[in-house]
């Protein structure tokens, strides 16, 4: 009888109380706002910038929809733990309030995590900027040593530990206190793997369990919203300059703004083609670029991710089928592991499987034979400076009909920037000029638009030389095709000078990917008395192909490359890696130095 | 040999004109941007905005971008025209650089058209803004009298026509220049149709055709980016509000920004599960809501935009089976017509075509007929104000196996807001309380986050009021449901008042469509001595159901509702519509008033 009573009530007291009413309102409306409208507003009288239509960027609305959209679908799996939309929004809501209520976060805080992809890390990617705070994920494989340093640069007020890592951190808080004055370090909350029957860890006295937070923290936390979309979710520190590290101590802290976020993780979604309610298989690391943005973009289109312990091939079949995984991110060197797999540790794919891979140029060789096994791979480039993923190699379907040999290298082109960017160019680093689309001159590849990083913490220097000319510069050296794709020739520190001449090691290994034998292969420069420097390969070898040899292996890349860009010298052995499973050829190139000259 | 050359020089000039160019550089780096940072950076030593990182959002970018990812696709069909992103993107240039160089367009200046969907509609979408200007696309069914007031209102420098329009256009510019002092009238351009055969029509001597200015203009043209990502694109005069012209001469100009427009084509793109290089059909008027900001939209996602002379059930099948059509927008009454086209007019599909439709609240029995032809129903809802959709029925799996009574009432809610906006709920509009989710409680609908219009064009009291309270204010009544999905129960207008009961003439209508009679209803308010008002049904009926009677469908009505909000009185004939095929209700009031009290 009543149901529109609130109609007449609103009449009545719209009828009544207007004019007053109006002027307080509208002052407030018009005062809430911290940006002044732009100057073009000047001449359009009648509009107005406030809370009803701008509201800061942020990627923690992904989980709030989701919350609602996808309420009782499955958020996330790992071993036998499972978890829905509602489930996942809520813990979120309970670590934001135990961070903010009992661990004494405040907004701009740093909070850091350390930790392989469990669950508890997928959460902290809303949990923390829910509580107003800044993520930064530190890397699995660091020692105490390179722990306690970033705990110190970061100024991290509390620190998510993997339980298999808990000792390298109680060393690296060992150490904090050793160099610090600080009375108060990091609060440690150790991360138990709750899919597993064994016993929890001994978790040391003064630390907490993450179950502790769920269990103090209320869902009904009011999530702070960032001020500014322009204010920092993440911290990154680059894996590509880890090196740096080693023998200069300036760690380069990569921070991400909400804005950049929201803005890369939808960009990841279009160009993975995800639609609503992917099952996404997590075998990149979430401390590297934020997993390429997509713990953010999976929750915006509902997806099911998948965590597992351990990446091998055999996990990966497995999960594929065991959970009918649509889409997947995947660094080269793990594709490598895939196609080089058993028989035994294969399964059928349930139907194709969208693979986004970066991080590292693919060999063409291991995208074909990944399209041949039944996986559309989708290339990707981009640094830690751009939240991970900037371009792909957006596909043409002329090239479908292609032959194969030219296929697959259309496909290990870097292509074009997503629909985040404003443009990614290579040009001359002197001039600024773009170089000519001729698929030959060689510059520096340049990113511009609003997923490139806010800068280095702590180093205004180093972000001011990144931006010179008002460019991101990536230190990738590269080429223009004909169609504007652009190409990755090389690391500026990786190109190899020998006799004057400048060879791209990227190329070299292509043709050492191309030999039978080879499972991976790496070139470096070798310090020559009389060159300066020339090639060295360092390969590891297939199961069944030992007796491969390095003479058998420089003769190979003769035929196939100018004289002086093949090889000198080939080292058989393992590569030394990345977490994220980048070959580090700067332990590559210590090795090389310690043969000393070939002459 | 010198490949790496520039590496060379790059070493030795930064060794030498390091320190000085350092300083240059930089401090033309920090000043080079127009707002400051936010007040969290001030903790965070080492950020910059910059022209690497900080480009306002445009959907600008979208073309650029696909004219090189889809350069040789098609970007346009029309009868037998057609053409790549390649050639759109150099025609845009040409009439950005023609309006600029030619027309004396500068940035902020308003650019009107007036036409139905020819592919001139779709490239100024993005010429207009490429020169800085704002859009203002007229409805093609305006007279000249409204057309006239719009151009005054607007203030538009530049008018293009479409050639059927032209006598209505050239009386619209006769009545401005008896009432307007302004020396300079809108300069008029005619859009002939290259697709047709018969001759052109004859120019007026003081105007140009759009050939002309693709001669004048030059694809070298610099796109002219905005300063503010904040700055206008558009300008729509909302057809839902546009009884009020009639009344009080008072029209709304919702004003669209580069940001909401860049960021609600990217969420349409998402809802609508657009993957790359998808078929368009255009049945959408692009005058309306900027096509639902799909112009911009496709060209993100590089589509071959279809575009028709003529929305017909015949013409719909055609273009679906000729191209392959994947896509398509649609309103109800459109869809109403396919669900009853002859059998001849049809034609199989090639697949599934993904369907979205809003414009108005769709009938459940059209959706459900729709499904079964083997489109897939995706249902939007949104306003002027909203960029066109700002909310879709986000599907859960566990609905496909519901009963179909149950499926296509679940269907028809308008559902949940999409990544562009922040939140969409129903409000108590006095105490701004959310309604509790029982699917019961009425409230206001509201809309919150970065897809809401800047404001009401030189109308800042209207702004005001729509803004009231930190929300948009749709003026829609809506309940919310257990899981949170919305759904319209009418327009505030709209509501019947009866005895002091409240009658959803939504629900009534609903039940309408049920009878299998009856092609179209709608149900007003008529004006009764005794009960104020009764529920007065205006039915268009199907072919070969002429027979059908007042009475019949009043009784039908009485088994399904409440007695009260059964019509009492039926008026047959065929019912007036807006050019986007929004039944005019205003227009039935006018003729329930003038039939006078049923008692």
């Amino acid at each position: 009888m009543n149901r529109y009573n609130f109609l007449i009530r609103r009449s009545w007291s719209r009828l009544t109380c207007a004019l007053n009413q109006y002027s307080r309102h509208y002052s407030k409306i018009l005062s809430g706002d911290s940006e002044p409208p732009p100057e073009s507003w000047k001449s359009m009288e009648g509009l107005v910038r406030c809370a009803a239509n701008h509201v800061p960027l942020s990627p923690i609305g992904f989980l709030e929809r989701s919350a609602k959209a996808y309420r009782d679908n499955t958020s996330l799996v790992y071993g036998c733990l499972r978890y829905t939309w509602g489930q996942t929004h809520q813990r979120c809501l309970k670590v934001a309030s135990a961070l903010t209520d009992h661990l004494g976060i405040s907004p701009g805080d740093v909070v850091a995590t350390f930790s392989y992809n469990l669950p508890e890390i997928y959460e902290l990617h809303f949990a923390v900027p829910m509580a107003g705070a800044v993520l930064c994920t530190l890397n699995a494989r660091h020692d105490s040593a390179m722990v306690s340093t970033l705990l110190r640069h970061s100024e991290a007020k509390v620190i998510f530990v993997d339980h298999q890592l808990l000792e390298i951190a109680r060393g690296a808080l060992d150490l904090l206190s050793q160099v610090t004055n600080k009375t108060t370090p990091p609060i440690l909350v150790v991360l138990t793997d709750d899919s597993e029957t064994s016993p929890s860890p001994t978790v040391p006295s003064n630390a907490h369990e993450y179950k502790d937070l769920l269990s103090m923290g209320s869902d009904k936390f009011e999530t702070r919203r960032p001020n500014s979309e322009w204010d920092p979710i993440s911290i990154n520190y680059t894996s590509g300059r880890a090196e740096l590290f080693c023998t200069t101590s300036c760690p380069k802290a990569v921070v991400y703004s909400h804005r950049g976020a929201y803005l890369n993780s939808l960009a990841t979604v279009l160009l993975h083609g995800m639609g609503q309610m992917p099952v996404y298989l997590w075998t990149v690391p979430m401390f590297h670029c934020n997993g390429w943005c997509l713990p953010w973009g999976s929750a915006a289109q509902g997806a099911t991710n998948i965590c597992i312990k351990k990446v091998s091939p055999k996990a990966i079949f497995d999960n594929i089928s065991l959970h009918k995984v649509t889409h997947m991110g995947t660094v080269p060197t793990v594709l490598n592991r895939i196609v080089n797999s058993s028989t035994s540790d294969r399964k059928p794919l349930p139907h194709k499987v969208e693979v986004l891979t970066g991080g590292s140029p693919p060999p063409p060789q291991v995208l074909a034979k990944m399209e041949e096994m039944g996986f559309r791979m989708n290339h990707i480039y981009g640094l830690t400076e751009t939240y991970g993923p900037g371009t792909n190699c957006v596909w043409k379907p002329e090239w479908d009909s292609l032959p194969l040999e030219e296929w697959y290298r259309i496909k290990s082109r870097q292509g074009l920037h997503h629909l985040g960017l404003v443009d990614v160019d290579v040009k001359d680093p002197v001039t600024m000029e773009s170089v000519p689309p001729d698929g030959k001159t060689i510059g520096e590849v340049m990113f511009r638009g609003n997923t490139v990083m806010s800068g280095y913490l702590k180093d205004l220097k180093a972000t001011q030389e990144a931006f010179d000319g008002g460019w991101f510069r990536s230190g990738d050296l590269g080429v223009k095709h004909e169609d504007n794709y652009i190409q990755i020739k090389d690391r500026k520190k990786d190109i190899i000078i020998s006799g004057g001449e400048n060879i791209s090691s990227v190329e070299v290994e292509i043709v050492l990917y191309s030999h039978e034998a080879v499972l991976e292969a790496a070139v470096v420069g070798r310090p020559d008395d009389h060159w300066g420097e020339t090639p060295c390969a360092f390969v590891t070898l297939k199961d069944g192909f030992e007796h491969a040899s390095g003479e058998e292996i420089i003769r190979f890349c003769r035929c196939r490359l100018p004289h002086y860009m093949a090889p000198k010298s080939v080292v058989f052995g393992e590569l030394p890696k990345t977490s994220t499973g980048k070959i580090q050829k700067f332990i590559l190139r210590e090795r090389a130095k310690a043969m000393g000259s070939l002459s």
